[in-house]
């Protein structure tokens, strides 16, 4: 029994048969269409989102299965205020496997630990979306054909971005990368995925304010929408966020095989004039979601694979993440890890560097 | 690849042909219940409607089909300012057909010309509800075996109902059908209605303000709420809504065949007294909108018909109705058309009078 | 035509039959997984439960049928102001079957009155919720094997608990079964439930504020919550509650086979460390409540059994109960039932004792 709560639980060698089995799945989709008869997948949303939903359930109806849907939080146990432990032990009574999405970043990993049935994690607040990373994945692959050299722009928030960093982190793992990081000076991508992700993996990466500027060398250029929010003042915003809007104009100076990735919903920072282009795939990667999701049910369903490995985990240190599920869940056990280095300690469940207690 | 948005979108030889398999279904159901199998129905109900939502699921499980749903708008990525253009597209990756209700006039239009699978207009706001006139018409096809040569009643909220507008229009087609217009002064029929649509059609009307008169000839009442919030003066409303009320004593002075039929959900306007009356017909409305939606589901999936026909639409007007879709879908492509002998102009999405600019 | 709205709906052989029906299920699943093959069920929940919605949900996946779910009272045409009665007419024409959850008291009779098809009641706010006490029931028969002569341990608020009342109601028709009645003064068992019930059925009880005292001598003990809402003062609630909690220490003194259940959910009334202890049963409560869903699902689709025989109800009294669906429905018509001693008159839908008028 396997579950997924990060793309790095998957190896590179599984991320390459995920692939190959997401790209068999387009090529013979009748194949498929009775894998899951008899099967029930719960879709668990705590937060809704409509699109990853209705992408697990396709996925689910496409390879014959069933679905239990929890479409928003209002809906759920949550509001008597049930544990999220208990409700993965309560839904492993109705569901073959399960699909969840959380406010609070690590609640996948405390309903996996309770679950008596694989979980998939959907988005647990700002930590990780491991399947719109495998979304991503796909389309590059399907693309590009391949996954080493390319150079892959990564543009917008590149701060908060939960998607740029989680994509980031699976390419990393190839050779020949090259990233183009292009923001405005308050989005930058944060010190330590630069020093621990990019650089570790001895990769290189550019940075820029300028999206002209980075168009033309770019194998990729991924979009990622920027947020007033982001911002103290509103002037700052104002004069900054028309650059970072990808226009038909902008487009030209782009190569003919660049491709144009937005993990969506877009609200404006690519206008609907550039859909037509052909270079435009972010309603492919929609697509492509839905098939990593086919194949990843598949994995959890039937490979028996083993409980993914236990960390040395211990306890005795201190999570002061106000967004962690540590931080609202009852009785739950404190888990923290060390970094390979031993330099840092970060708390189990939002990976956030915790305060160590000696 | 065919949509509906207006039941005006489809022939009269259309009508009868989807009036004649909604009979071959009801007479015949275990004939239709592996015709959708692999297929897949989205209902993106922005606005929450149990009763509409649920007859198009309905249908498609009775086609052996499933069901993807969406029953609420804060449930939608909506929330998250997802234009509907990229919800159809996005959707359009996962189902094979799509069921849409939003609060903005227009919206299933801009549904239907971004999504690639076939598009159904499950009410967009004040706009048009074709499905509901489709049960209409065959609730009344089914009691009285015809179209033409009726006399029809139809009382309440002639100003502002959606369905009675669209029910008009739909009858108009037919040879001698006349028209009963039972309504308080504040809530006759719109002139345009009766000018453009009745008139036009070489039909007749007439105008009353008592239901008690009108009921004797009448061979179908067709009954509508009055809501308060229609009136400036809570007097005037208190004056007239018992008059509008239909009560098992009125009833008494309706002809033995007059079938009473209401679009449901009723407040008061029918008393609970009148449903074990034979000609009550509204609940046989019910089903008969689930037969009537197994049918639209079968021809827009399986007739290759073209895409609705491209009205020569036009740009250069402006859209004032501030529930049209344009005046909050982002980037939206303005479309207008002029009325056959060119004296207005109106909004292609919300179908209101437009500002031509020149 | 059947329908289920109180466990005393059944009779002592048919709820003997519903258990074998459950461990059959449970012995071969696979005999029953087309049992429903083009069946439908409707899950109106007007008040959100996910496990109890789930659960019905699953059951009828399992069974090989359908569901059209409604999962919340924002989505359901109630907002509308539609009445019970004519949602109850209305999805009897889309489901085979219906399960209804409502905050108003005699809301599931209303349904079931009016519907052409079963309804199952899955909660009428305070008053019943059978599906969870045959849950309960098969619990206890698959962890001892027999319903007589068992000391029954009820432990927490016995005075507002719904579930309690019901499973003391069920238990009551076994020979030999003992209650220990375990709570505070404030939430004391009614009355009337110990001379009505208990004693009427020449069963025994004791009563005791003590947890740990009572623990040695049960054979179950059924925890439920005490909500801080029941207290006047905040002082006798904190005093309180934590005698109520059971914890791995307390569950030492407990006998070798004493089984623990609660309805959940829980929120902190048994310690996540009682968990892993063999004789904790509250999550075999939840996959035992899917099983006997299967099975009355099956009893309700299948059996033509008499629609549930009329009582002498009157109409000559008044309900004064305020959460009472009587109090809100149109047009209801209102229904009263005499105690068999004659002494009382209830409410037939919300069961509250009535004034006669006379």
């Amino acid at each position: 029994m396997r579950s997924i709560i990060d793309t790095l639980d998957l190896t590179t060698q599984e991320l390459d048969e995920l692939i190959a089995a997401a790209e068999d799945i387009i090529a013979h989709p009748k194949q498929y269409r009775d894998k899951c008869n008899g099967k029930k997948l719960a879709t668990l949303f705590y937060e809704p989102s409509t699109r990853t939903r209705l992408s697990f359930e396709a996925a689910m109806y496409e390879l014959g299965g069933q679905v239990l849907s929890v479409p928003g939080a209002d809906l759920s146990s949550a509001a008597k205020g049930e544990s999220v432990a208990d409700t993965a032990k309560t839904v492993s009574c109705y569901a073959d496997i399960v699909a969840i999405r959380h406010f609070s970043e690590g609640a996948a990993l405390v309903a996996a630990r309770n679950a008596s049935v694989p979980v998939i994690n959907a988005g647990d607040g700002g930590h990780c979306h491991p399947t719109q990373t495998l979304a991503d994945l796909l389309t590059i692959h399907r693309e590009k054909g391949r996954f080493d050299h390319l150079t892959v722009g990564l543009c917008g928030d590149l701060k908060y971005g939960r998607t740029v960093h989680s994509l980031i982190n699976a390419l990393s793992r190839y050779q020949g990368v090259k990233f183009i990081l292009i923001s405005p000076e308050e989005l930058k991508l944060p010190e330590y995925v630069k020093t621990e992700v990019i650089e570790k993996h001895g990769l290189a990466f550019e940075e820029t304010v300028s999206l002209e500027e980075a168009l033309p060398c770019l194998d990729i250029l991924y979009m990622t929408r920027i947020q007033r929010e982001r911002f103290d003042d509103i002037e700052t915003y104002n004069r900054l966020k028309d650059s970072y809007i990808l226009t038909a104009e902008k487009m030209r100076s782009a190569s003919a095989d660049c491709k144009v990735m937005h993990p969506l919903p877009r609200v404006n920072e690519i206008s609907v004039k550039v859909d037509e282009d052909p270079r435009a795939c972010y309603f492919k990667q929609v697509e492509n979601g839905k098939y990593m999701r086919m194949a990843l049910i598949l994995k959890l369903l039937f490979e028996n694979g083993e409980k993914t490995a236990q960390e040395n985990y211990f306890h005795n240190a201190v999570c002061k993440n106000p967004r962690c599920v540590s931080s609202t869940e009852q009785e739950l056990e404190p888990l923290f890890k060390r970094s390979a280095d031993g330099s840092t300690v970060r708390c189990a469940y939002c990976e956030q560097i915790a305060e160590s207690e000696s």
